[in-house]
């Protein structure tokens, strides 16, 4: 048994599976928590699970940062529209040996954590639908599997390092489905190739991904947009295959009817992704002469329903 | 004054609006109604107009078309999604000396009208922001001229005709703001070049043209799929400039908050006129190889939204 010991800022859905997850397996579990610490360090974490249900009525719950004892792993599961906090939060809960794991979609994150704290960074994309639906208690519908990269300043693979290997241990050990990559950035693009059609459509049509596959010409224009992130992807030097997007169109048919994590955040009136999802991916292909115009469009659509439900009563 | 008897199929906020209009000139109106029929006939017709308001307690108002008596001018005022139920209808109210006046956005709809009388047919162009808020009861809320040219089957413009100045002549003793084109084709397209974009959006995102001009990126989009239509009306001959483009944008700026017909259909769960509006442009301008992604990516979101609206419950 690893003697990691692990730190989780934003204790919603993401945080609040995984981290139960890790917790359940034996290993020592540090949630930092906002509106819901009260509760949860009462109550503790319930988990209901499509691969069985748990519950943690003991949990270290969190107000202050500061107060979380030194973590060899501290995992960021904020929204990234929450990212703007950890340049506060990030500098009281990593020490010198501590390593980072971000657990978002999108690009762009990496690159300010490595601004706040000189610590290695991992990125990690969660393909998984969970729901906090209320404080402590998460609903985790499918999926669940998680695949991590190390970061480079450089933007260059990493290979599969002793830290990757270290963290996919531990969760191999707590029932979590974890997969290495050599290759951060085209892990991140690929993740992007699904992101950008399901979760923009999804939110924006108030659709399942089931509704979209179902309806021809949605359908296609899911595609296209997915054919637009390869194209995108060359901004990084990265390539995404025919194979991958047909795989990827051919995966989400099978899937069940899922409301995407964009929609989620619709329905619950939170700030959506729509930066690091897709302003990032098209500024960063826009520097290199890349125009994307369907994605662009898309993005400025989100963006337009993302302020009107920020302003809303 | 003129002796010019009128139909109006289809007695909504347009038909109601203009029809009202006509009768409260001294013309004889003969009015089509199907779910209203029985309390406008009781009631006749109330407008609430920004240029005054009036009421009419007595109209003329039938059910059955077959009991209308020869008119000169019939005119159509049902939504482009009701239009099937012409073949029925306009047989029975259509005579050897009448006039076909078609107000109706998008393209299309002469065409399948000169299948099924062989009258002269005029199309007109509304610019007014109206809606009917109960049975007989029409709201006026802005604007309302005009634009009619007569059809040929051929496309091409047919001049300012002597039907069209007759026409012309009852809506203006009427006090209905009219201007008359040589050419429907050109109308219909710069029509177009304001509906695609404004309507689409607004119905989709659920926002006001002021909304939509406030946010610079939603602008720009609307703008992009203004000059798409341009490039749309190349299929079928015409030429749209650029300053009327330029024109068009800052007439919508300066427009009050206006909520489109579409946007007003999907708030009260019509069928959107995706076909008429989107659908029918698209495939002319695709029979001539000119692709136009924006306005295709808008029609397809379109569709999803219509047909969810009408299998919602």
């Amino acid at each position: 048994m690893s003697q990691r010991r692990y730190a989780i800022i934003g204790t919603g859905a993401i945080g609040g599976y995984y981290g139960a997850c890790l917790q359940r397996s034996g290993l020592e579990v540090h949630f930092l928590l906002r509106s819901d610490y009260r509760l949860v360090k009462e109550q503790g974490l319930i988990i209901d699970s499509c691969q069985g249900n748990f519950t943690l009525p003991v949990v270290k719950a969190y107000s202050d940062p500061t107060e979380i004892p030194p973590c060899d792993v501290v995992i960021i599961a904020l929204k990234a529209t929450q990212n703007h906090i950890l340049s506060q939060i990030l500098p009281q809960v990593v020490t010198e040996n501590s390593v980072v794991l971000l657990l978002q979609n999108g690009l762009g994150a990496e690159e300010k954590i490595a601004q706040i704290v000189n610590n290695p960074i991992v990125g990690g994309l969660c393909f998984i639908c969970a729901n906090k639906v209320a404080a402590g208690q998460i609903v985790h519908l499918d999926y669940g599997s998680v695949k991590i990269a190390e970061y480079s300043p450089h933007q260059q693979p990493c290979g599969v390092t002793d830290t990757l290997r270290a963290i996919a241990q531990d969760c191999q050990q707590a029932g979590i489905k974890i997969e290495t990559s050599e290759d951060l950035l085209q892990t991140r693009w690929e993740k992007l190739a699904w992101n950008i059609p399901f979760n923009g459509l999804s939110a924006l049509l108030e659709a399942t991904t089931a509704e979209i596959m179902a309806d021809a010409g949605l359908r296609a224009l899911a595609e296209t947009l997915a054919w637009e992130v390869a194209e995108g992807a060359k901004s990084s030097n990265r390539a995404i295959s025919a194979e991958y997007i047909t795989a990827l169109m051919k995966r989400t048919e099978k899937m069940k009817p899922y409301h995407t994590s964009m929609k989620l955040d619709r329905d619950a009136k939170r700030p959506l992704e729509v930066e690091a999802i897709f302003g990032n991916p098209l500024r960063l292909a826009k520097a290199k002469g890349i125009s994307l115009p369907h994605i662009e469009m898309l993005y400025q659509q989100l963006k337009f329903l993302d302020r009107k439900i920020q302003n809303s009563p």
